[in-house]
């Protein structure tokens, strides 16, 4: 199978099962919305090292929003729940509360599983916090320094994917660089699915285990191009570079739509040679994204 | 004390001692340096809800850097050299070393303090990581898929100071916001200083305890205009909207540099009518800060 | 009437009819697209003095645009349709074919005027130039130093409207500024229309004619709050700062749908007291927009 | 002479004469100074089919501004001075006085040359407008509906350069665009220079002359890697693209360090195989500018 002259592997993507809150956050301007996004959403690439997995998931205009101000959609996943209840107790509270005229608005209000964040940092209002029901939601307004903060009552999630992915090989490393943030700006226009990584990109894809005891992942030697004469890197002589794109979302569908975009978009980047995906033989994760079927 | 019409109270900021480390992360451009920079200080706005207080220091030139590429150096600062060691480790391996591109310098050499985050992180490379002296440092070359990644063997840190910090009052939210945008702007010039919340303003600024005993630190209730009718307000009539922008520095005079800075730019916006600072009369920090010494 | 509690003037905007080119220029990112459209449109707020008026008119996904790459549209507007051929021969010519990875495309390909101004700019290739058939369309590939850029052979042209407007009063600077970024930022993702201004904001607004016989437009004051003291100011007391959004459209639908958009956006920010109109009693312009009317 | 490894050809840059003006905008904040200055330079890439080049020059903070206010340097460019006048009064009248929060300040205030731009806008206050001294400098207050606008009397300008450059050849087009930005980059933060194309970079270098008689410019075909089977090109077999910087300077030194920083920063890309430079033996200008002289 090939795009625009580029091959694309016969091989599928291995995901795993993770929980996902979805947050809508509202402020004057977009741009103050995206401030706390990427507060909010920071040191959130890997469970392996970070406290939480987050991004930013779209951005809406006010025809979208309750409060018809602008606003920026993020996803935050953990596993398990309550690992995912501390997370958005804790992001919230540090990195929306805090910032420029923001309001938090539940992005999953039907789902099953519900957390009472928002009456939880309600309480930072000392005794001056008021229930209401504001656009039609059940909200907390906590007096602040610079006004008035309104978050939802309640946060929904929901049983999502994790490990979604696919892999850019190039001819150097600025074909693939340049592929890669195509295909993080193309899924970052839909909604349901988040790019983790920084900018999006995964620049250190590793294998499962390693030669030390200590360490669970490591480096993806196989794809390394620098180790071509130790024996181990099995890339086509041609490639000097591959990047990854790391996929969470909400659900299947969510994930085979961020790749498909995004596997459009960087072939059409001049430089890159082939798109293949990262996969552990099903050890990793029951969750199987075949390239040719996402492409279909 | 007045600065371009704009009244300077007679009040100090009080500060707390905190352990800084400062890293240099270089990158193929300034924006791929920032994307780094921003993963691996996100979540960081205060230790009591992050596990870290983290923020951008500021944007360097080529002329400035190890490898001659251009550089962002960020701040990590936590309470112990423990906690800091493993914030250092995390950040700088789940947002760093995955970012495209990166390489990571130690931005405090002559530090007596200084952990060997680096060797630690070069296990990633999976027995292929190789120690070697370039541009003067210690380095680790650790193969990645995308290239290969360069990280110092040693990273220094300090006994820094956290909390130092202006009040910005205005006749209304927009005001007092666009001068808190301002004042973070000016700061973010300056070397050996962060403003870690979002965006670098605080729009929840606290007093310290609540009338809950689970909660330490609840709304700035003097500061809040929406209780003027409950009486705990204290602010004058004209007063609507107040901003707080909180800074961490290597030193005393990093964080003076910064709020006269900050000051001075907030003073220059139509409709700020008050400077003032948060103290807690000496019950939380050590270091205090008056505004008027520090505007001199 | 009134929106969250701003009062809207029972007054219409004046407009008047312009010739109006849409271009959608393609690159290998988005962000490389919004380079090339920023310097095609750049110096094009009036044609009261500079060559023609112009903006950005919306990003638009690989899945809108004929090559699936990231685009911009754009629309130039000019006085007759013969400047307006000569505005896209030399703004196509200096500020797409010069961008890096560049394409452009026809914005109105059903349009009955259209120019050949993409056979104009082939002959840059020195003879090279080759006509071809792509993605049904008919374009030209011009050689360049960076790679190949592809330009369709005409750009469709169409009988719109400039000069749609609102004017936001504020209780001070900031808050009109804000709301008036506000408001541009969700005309924005509108289809059909520009905000020529820098950053899409006018601080300038003007009446015509003026004391000088050598200048027919001067500053507009009736809304200069700085002109209290000289009875010439006739705004409220409590308003001290007004911006106007100045809209320029592909036709009246668009207009229409654009001060609806920004207007309900200005609406949200705090410190707004007011939003009007600039009319100048139908001496302008034949089109005109009802505040209420468009708000409906 | 290799720098990192990429080959510097022996070879120079050729300019030629042009008249240089430098206009210090300042505004509330940093971003909206900014937002002046690309109106204000936009459309300003050659003069060959643009009213002027123009481009942004650096950043500076309210520690170097006359306001205190951030502010922008951009430089204007012209052939001749009775031009370059006419782009001072358009481009500050249509691009900063319409521009949210701005004042305007001469650049160049030691300059023999000096326009009284100024004062000709001065007239759009209708009557109303106001001379005054204002930082030591001589001033016009012009009411406006937002504020006031503030703009020097007089603007200097100089006989500057224009037309420095240097070719970057690329493994493919990502690595040699990739290099042009961060070149790009690095210029941007000295003082008395600008890269007036779009972002910066030059897609479609050229060569004097045509085989068309109404054409004085045309692609460079000896450095189209498309042309290869046509027998006209020039380029080394591993060359598939190159990306050109043209640099505009206050005067030789300026050319010379930005040249320098850019070669220096573009060297430090991967997939970059020769840096080199455009010239007309000498017909075309009377500036050279030997690339082994300026890296020395």
């Amino acid at each position: 199978m090939e795009i625009n002259g580029v091959q694309i592997d016969d091989t599928f993507a291995e995901g795993f099962p993770i929980k996902v809150a979805r947050v809508l956050i509202t402020a004057v301007t977009e741009r103050w919305a995206l401030e706390a996004a990427r507060e909010a959403t920071g040191f959130g690439t890997s469970v392996i090292g970070c406290p939480a997995e987050a991004g930013i998931e779209c951005v809406v205009g006010g025809d979208e929003t309750p409060d018809g101000r602008p606003g920026v959609n993020i996803l935050i996943c953990n596993m398990g729940y309550k690992n995912l209840e501390t997370s958005l107790l804790f992001r919230l509270g540090q990195g929306v509360l805090t910032a420029p005229t923001t309001a938090a608005w539940s992005g999953l209000p039907e789902a099953e599983k519900q957390f009472d964040t928002g009456k939880k940092l309600s309480f930072f209002g000392d005794g001056y916090q008021k229930q209401a029901e504001l656009y039609g939601r059940n909200v907390w307004k906590i007096p602040l320094m610079s006004g008035e903060f309104v978050i939802e009552q309640s946060f929904g999630a929901v049983d999502g994917i994790a490990g979604g992915n696919f892999l850019i090989l190039g001819q150097n490393q600025m074909a693939a660089l340049t592929a890669a943030e195509a295909a993080v700006n193309a899924i970052g226009k839909l909604k349901g699915s988040i790019t983790p990584f920084p900018g999006g990109v995964v620049s250190s894809g590793s294998k499962v285990g390693s030669r030390y005891k200590f360490l669970k992942a490591s480096t993806n030697t196989a794809f390394c191009a620098s180790l071509r004469a130790d024996g181990v890197c099995t890339l086509a002589e041609d490639v000097s570079s591959v990047y990854e794109i790391v996929i969470n979302g909400l659900d299947r569908e969510a994930i085979q739509k961020a790749m498909n975009a995004g596997i459009n978009a960087a072939c059409r980047v001049p430089g890159i040679l082939k798109i293949t995906a990262a996969n552990y033989e099903g050890k990793l994760g029951a969750h199987q994204f075949p390239l040719h079927a996402v492409l279909e």
